[in-house]
């Protein structure tokens, strides 16, 4: 019939001759690490061990065209692969030296799905191929091990019951349990071979109940129809949502990889372990591992036994340990990173079953990869990849000592990192007062405001019960370095009684709590923590990331104590210098708040005189600390109802400090009061409508900075103006600025350098930034306000919905913490663009939260942007990051 | 000195050849209204007035080349320029048959600023120029008036003081003010011509005193100072101001004009008056004004004699009326639209002193421009332009008979138009029981929410002391054409006492209360209102453009009745229809709050299915309402506590309807209080999280379009998601509501047309708009949103300093009531391109407060929408806006 097979061939089928299944085993492979589309993931990597001479299990597997034709052919098997398949199972008996449903000397086999792109867990699997009554009994005779023998075959039935023919995995489970509650047992383990043997009928048993067969005894047949299994379960559901969520596209199917079982538990002669190239904890260039004689992958990881260290391989099995440590030297030179070792003796004869990237701590991350460099088998440039920059997080802040029980009774969003134990109180006002006793103190709240920035400063760790990432208690957290736990809805907090409830536990003011920021977890109780050393390797690394870098990188920072920390991490200047903490300190809120009371301006004028004084201070120490260094510092920010307090207590003792009645304080508090305060009328807007707030403070920056500069202090201040929208509002106030800059120095005598410039947080900024750069001398994106809007996401409030949003896939990444860069990073690139097309030289930073995060400081340096500024403990994590940015934009080039 | 001149020529002095004079009079001008630049504003219309045989008084113009010289050339006058004013003056003298300076037949001039863009008020006048102590006696015997031949000098004198010479203004009241102490008199009317007299000597003596020399009494000296004043007069510091605010650049300088002055106080052949080509108040081609024998100007304003109608002019001075006539054809000829025009009659000799395009009601302006196209003195398309589409408000909205007398007690901010009389009540509650005794109400509210929409919904008219042009009081009026004053803040509103103050009065509860929404007043006591009549002229000019425009013109209308009304206004569809508001309705609210408290789905399921019937007869009474035009519903917007109560009485009240704890409810209102519930928890969020929500709505609208549609109605719903920020969203929820819809047309056996799209109103979506239109059927512009997120202005809040931005020029224009272009305006041109560069047919309107606002309906037309949306009364408005858009553009394009 040529007809017919000319039309096979036009409809795209393969021939007989199309290659579907490739072989490795016995030192040789037909495939390659390349060759991952095809083979997928495992079966590329199964073949490129192979090929460099390491002892896998052999096996073959079938490619992922060969899926594709499977379900072009309504389902059935390409003209040829049987063929193949056959072929193949000779060739693997030839290597393994066993024979496939031989009762002596037999052949098991699992098989597996493998993707080009890994998804762990969705397609399907099946072990201990092969089994049957005779093989049974052949497999006794070879482990001498007869409950091993019956459990491997009730497995079998089961997982291939389950998986190939859809058997209820319950009937299964049931008859098991059932079993167990009869002799009264309660662990697997504590069945007999007997037993199992008893068992193994009656999965028999449901297995033709429910299929209306008898369980296949013919290994082909078993084969044969698990492969058919793997193939289907490419497209079972949990598989689709999975490649659709990830947006997996564009595969033709899975591959499918039968190799060879091999067993560590076949008597003295067989053993199981898992090794390291170099050490996990401390990076070490020191052989690292354990095993077991006589034992299965899963009594290694279960714990039951306890295993040795792999150096006393050497001794028992000098050849072994020799072949294994040669195979160290070959994966590491092979991978040119730290290999993570799964092997299995048997009989005698060693497998690797898997080699990969091992996973390791943050200061033996460093610590390998400068290593790897001086010992040749990376350059700079990949050693600088090679490390998260997140991981550096635990090298900077203390942690848990590992060895002591943690008792975790909630867990909330890890909000800043670090470790933290104390005393819990339940207002900034306990706070200070256990603190100045010199107590350590957890600061637990519903949510913070920023009247409890001083309680905040002096605890030792923050816990809130509602609030996200970017909430108030998380920002100021971060930028303190102090440890913080926020939106930890369990945390049942009660006020009046000063405790809190979580997990069962209820914690009493005076009680001992403890936080790890890091993971988000919350202990009761104390526990001892732990400051992780700087090793050389991690100057080294942060030099290599220094000399590749373009992007500088500054901090956020509000306090001289801050600015010292963040120049000891390599910042390069302030990129934002809040001044409104400042308000809140000591007696300034006083001040501030006389401020806010007055009706006129005369009223204000005299308020502000009493602060500038103390600005001025604040200003000399941040100077003084930066030495050289530019400082940018930011007007007033927030809505001026941020400084009066809501509760009626603090109102009623406000107006005793105020001389005052309290009405008048509610009724400012009414009037101040905003639907929505992000909104409303903070940043310029209150430069605009009360220019003698803005004028007091750049009169402080000006006076302290010509102070300092008296003192032979190099000073380059930065005045940022927040929340510009129009040309014009930088116009008025950088005007105002101006004439008070010049009178500061008709008074000293003396000029110094100065730049003014703009936040560009509103999204209006960034489209109209050829006008803004026209006045602005330099621009800082505010990326957490510029989130808010371009999103219409309220930071506070935005909880209610976002985890439901990362959770669909709607989001990829909180956009709080990375930027976007599909929306808002348009619009941020926008504004660079908009803003160098009027304004050549202008300086372009980002001082929002996201400037300590790897994946925004890339974006960053791809939208060409001078510099980023983060919060003091982020620095080093943005020096790699702003490196990686670099070498990454190199290899694209390439 | 070749030399010199040589460099004269080099520094772009003008040689002494250059024309610096401008002559106009006796029939004839040298200039013409082209030469604006030249001779400013006022010149250059002179000029042209003069020659099309006009009766002006003579004059001549120095030119704005001449300002810039005189600068140049260090306040001097460039060479040359003396000889021309001198011989301008003899041409002058020539054409006014007077001489200046003459004590037998004196000519007196005025000299006056006008510089190309007219700058009202900012530069400098002075009159009665020529006089000195022997011309007075001249215009003595000439007026046989001797009291106003000394006052014009006392004037004269006054006026030169202060402008030219800078004498304290102050120093000449004094004088006046202490002549007029001394004889106990209070009035200037009431100084006899000796006791002027005697104050033109002492006004001399201060004159003297101040400037150290004698008055002047040369009339060429008192020019020639007096240009010069009025050439300084252009760089002070409130012209310079003026000039920057309102960007007013590369202008010369200002012209000056010098013109004879001509008095209507001459005697008894002498007068004065006003007239105007149309009925300026009904449009009637009838020719109308009024005049006084032997008066000034001043003197038909201040309404102490009453004037006489023009047709008395007629019978009187039978010639004058005819010339006047003749002039009123050809003055209306000339500028083709209804003249306003001032004239003198000084001695028998007719004089037009001023000829401008006369102010005219709403409904005069429709009807004159009408005509106009009938009388075929101007174009359709002119006749478009000519009418300002807002000055259709009146004719749209009842207005107070403007015979009775009203006593404004405070001023709000005009936020729906319309006058509205009732009695006073203070809360909805209130309101739905008083109207529903047949009462009509005015609430008067702080501020309002969701929650007092019943109330609103059977008010007259709407007062909030808080709230700005787009408060939550403002929108739902406008939308409902309920008359509103919002943002009101000097009413005091007491809820206790049922009361509120203003202007010294007390208004309680069920009191007479008036509000004039058109003019944002509040009147105490009851008033009359009148609908203005629709005349057949405006049916023809919104035939004409309709016939004009290329915009659909659509309706925001959430009920059945407000969908007749616009349709009634030409609405061609629904472009919103909130469902929001029906939750409010009745029982519903009822249902709605189980729904919230309920703990689980099954919960919320069930009180959704008590909603689906009665929104579903909502949908029917529209769909119906709207037979043949299509209707866009959006999906619940706001978020969930706003369908909470707030107030401890209300939130008790609640939880004895739905028979829980006041706790619990207290609780939830806690649970779900936000802190910017702008960006927080709503629109497309809830959708998301409460998939059943959305689900109910589509349901109850597609039901209700099949049931309809079974009843002979043609249906074309368009279900719009609101706050779409991201693809996912909108492909997540258009899933869901397919579904929903696929079940319903299974339940009823047939299909019918719809749609699914999205609003964008968040920055992001605008800015991904090329992806959301992958899946958005049509895109429909929420500006409201979209200027709140694109400046960072709360609409609520913005109050607190909005007013200062216009102030300052900040903002040109409130951007919630007209789109801002160049921030706004960008990111929405962007998301029109993006959207149709994936979906080439994408229909995109808008549906914001902005649809009714005729330039914002320009920028839509400009930037190709398909539709703009409006609230009913605003429907003609925009239909007129739409055309003027296409008659601009066919103009630019010329």
């Amino acid at each position: 019939m040529p007809t017919a097979t000319k039309n096979k061939a036009k409809s795209g089928s393969k021939s007989s001759k199309t290659k579907y299944v490739y072989f490795f085993g016995a030192g040789k492979a037909e495939g390659k690490a390349e060759m991952k589309q095809l083979l997928g993931g495992k079966g590329a990597n199964l073949a490129e061990m192979t090929n460099i001479g390491v002892p896998v299990p052999g096996g073959f597997t079938l490619t992922t065209e060969t899926c594709a034709e499977f379900y072009k052919n309504n389902k059935q098997w390409p003209a040829g692969l049987e063929q193949q398949v056959k072929e193949n199972i000779v060739k693997l008996e030839k290597a393994m030296g066993a024979k496939f449903g031989d009762r002596h000397n037999p052949l098991l086999v699992s098989v597996r799905s493998g993707a080009a792109v890994s998804m762990p867990g969705m397609m399907d699997t099946v072990l201990n191929l092969g089994l049957n009554p005779d093989v049974v009994q052949g497999l006794i005779v070879k482990t001498e091990n007869e409950r091993f023998a019956w459990d491997s075959y009730r497995r079998f039935i089961q997982m291939f019951g389950d998986v190939v023919m859809n058997v209820p995995h319950d009937d299964f489970e049931h008859i098991l349990e059932k079993k167990k509650a009869d002799l009264g047992i309660e662990l697997d383990t504590d069945l007999s071979a007997n037993d199992l043997k008893e068992i193994v009928r009656k999965y028999k048993e449901v297995y033709t109940k429910h299929t209306g067969e008898e369980f296949p005894n013919d290994a082909f047949e078993q084969l044969k129809k698990s492969i058919n299994a793997v193939f289907i379960s490419w497209n079972n559901p949990r598989a689709e949502k999975y490649r659709q969520i990830y947006e997996i596209r564009g595969l033709l199917g899975t591959a499918v990889t039968c190799q060879a079982m091999v067993y560590g538990n076949m008597g003295d002669t067989s053993g199981t372990g898992v090794c390291f190239t170099r050490n996990p904890s401390t990076g070490e260039n020191k052989f690292y591992g354990e095993y077991l004689v006589n034992a299965q992958g899963e009594d290694v990881v279960a714990g039951i036994r306890t295993p040795e260290p792999i150096s006393v391989l050497e001794d028992k099995w000098p050849k072994i340990y020799k072949q294994l440590d040669a195979l160290r030297t070959r994966l590491e030179n092979h991978y040119k990173d730290m290999q993570d070792i799964e092997f299995t003796i048997q009989e005698g004869k060693l497998y690797i079953l898997q080699t990969r990237n091992g996973k390791r701590t943050g200061a033996a991350g460093v610590r390998i990869a400068v290593e790897l460099v001086k010992e040749k088998k990376i350059t700079q440039d990949q050693a600088i990849l090679r490390v998260d920059p997140k991981s550096l997080d635990q090298l900077l802040h203390p942690t848990f000592d590992p060895k002591q029980k943690k008792n975790a009774i909630g867990k909330g969003l890890p909000a800043s990192p670090g470790a933290a134990t104390g005393k819990a109180v339940f207002s900034a006002d306990d706070a200070e007062a256990l603190a100045a006793k010199g107590e350590p103190v957890i600061l637990v709240r519903i949510e913070t405001s920023p009247e409890d920035i001083g309680g905040m400063n002096v605890a030792e760790g923050i816990l809130t019960a509602r609030g996200g990432m970017t909430s108030h208690a998380a920002v100021v957290a971060r930028g303190m370095g102090t440890c913080c736990v926020s939106g930890a809805p369990e945390v049942k907090i009660d006020y009046a009684k000063k405790q809190f409830s979580c997990g069962g536990v209820t914690v009493k003011e005076g009680d001992w709590v403890s936080l790890d920021g890091s993971l988000g977890e919350i202990y009761a109780g104390k526990l001892d923590t732990v400051t992780a050393q700087m090793t050389g390797a991690f100057g080294t690394l942060m030099k290599w990331a220094d000399a590749a870098r373009t992007l500088k990188i500054r901090t956020n920072a509000d306090t001289p104590n801050d600015a010292h920390v963040a120049r000891g991490f390599g910042a390069e200047g302030i990129g934002l210098c809040r001044t409104e903490h400042m308000f809140f300190e000591g007696d300034r809120i006083i001040a501030v708040r006389e401020m806010i009371l007055a009706n006129d301006l005369k009223g204000r004028e005299a308020a502000l005189a009493k602060l500038l004084p103390m600005q001025r201070g604040d200003f000399e120490g941040i100077f003084k600390a930066m030495n050289g260094l530019p400082v940018t510092i930011r007007l007033l920010d927030p809505p001026l109802h941020e400084f009066l307090p809501h509760e009626e207590g603090n109102q009623r003792q406000m107006a005793e400090v105020m001389k005052v009645s309290i009405d008048i304080v509610k009724e400012k508090v009414h009037k101040l009061h905003e639907f929505n305060p992000m909104l409303g009328h903070r940043g310029c807007r209150l430069g605009i409508t009360y220019p003698e707030i803005y004028k007091m403070q750049v009169r402080a920056i000006i006076e302290a900075a010509c102070n300092v500069k008296k003192a032979g202090i190099k000073v380059l201040p930065e005045i940022m103006i927040p929340l510009i929208g129009t040309k014009k509002e930088l116009e008025i106030l950088k005007a105002d600025a101006i004439q008070v800059i010049d009178e500061v120095f008709k008074a000293k005598g003396f000029k110094i350098p100065y730049m003014i410039g703009t936040m560009i947080e509103i999204p209006r900024a960034a489209v109209i930034a050829d006008s803004v750069a026209e006045v602005a001398e330099f621009f800082s994106f505010g990326t957490n306000d510029l989130t808010q809007m371009m999103f219409g996401y309220s930071r506070d409030d935005a909880g209610a919905f976002i985890g439901e949003y990362l959770n669909q896939g709607i989001l990829e990444k909180d956009p709080f913490q990375t930027i976007d860069e599909n929306g808002v990073g348009q619009i941020m690139r926008m504004g660079v663009e908009r803003g160098r097309s009027t304004r050549k030289d202008l300086k372009v930073g980002i001082c929002g939260e996201h400037g300590g995060d790897p994946a925004s400081v890339d974006f960053c340096h791809r939208i060409g942007m001078n510099y980023v500024s983060c919060s003091p403990y982020r620095v080093p994590i943005a020096r790699l990051a702003a490196a990686q940015a670099v070498v990454r934009a190199k290899k694209k080039k390439k």
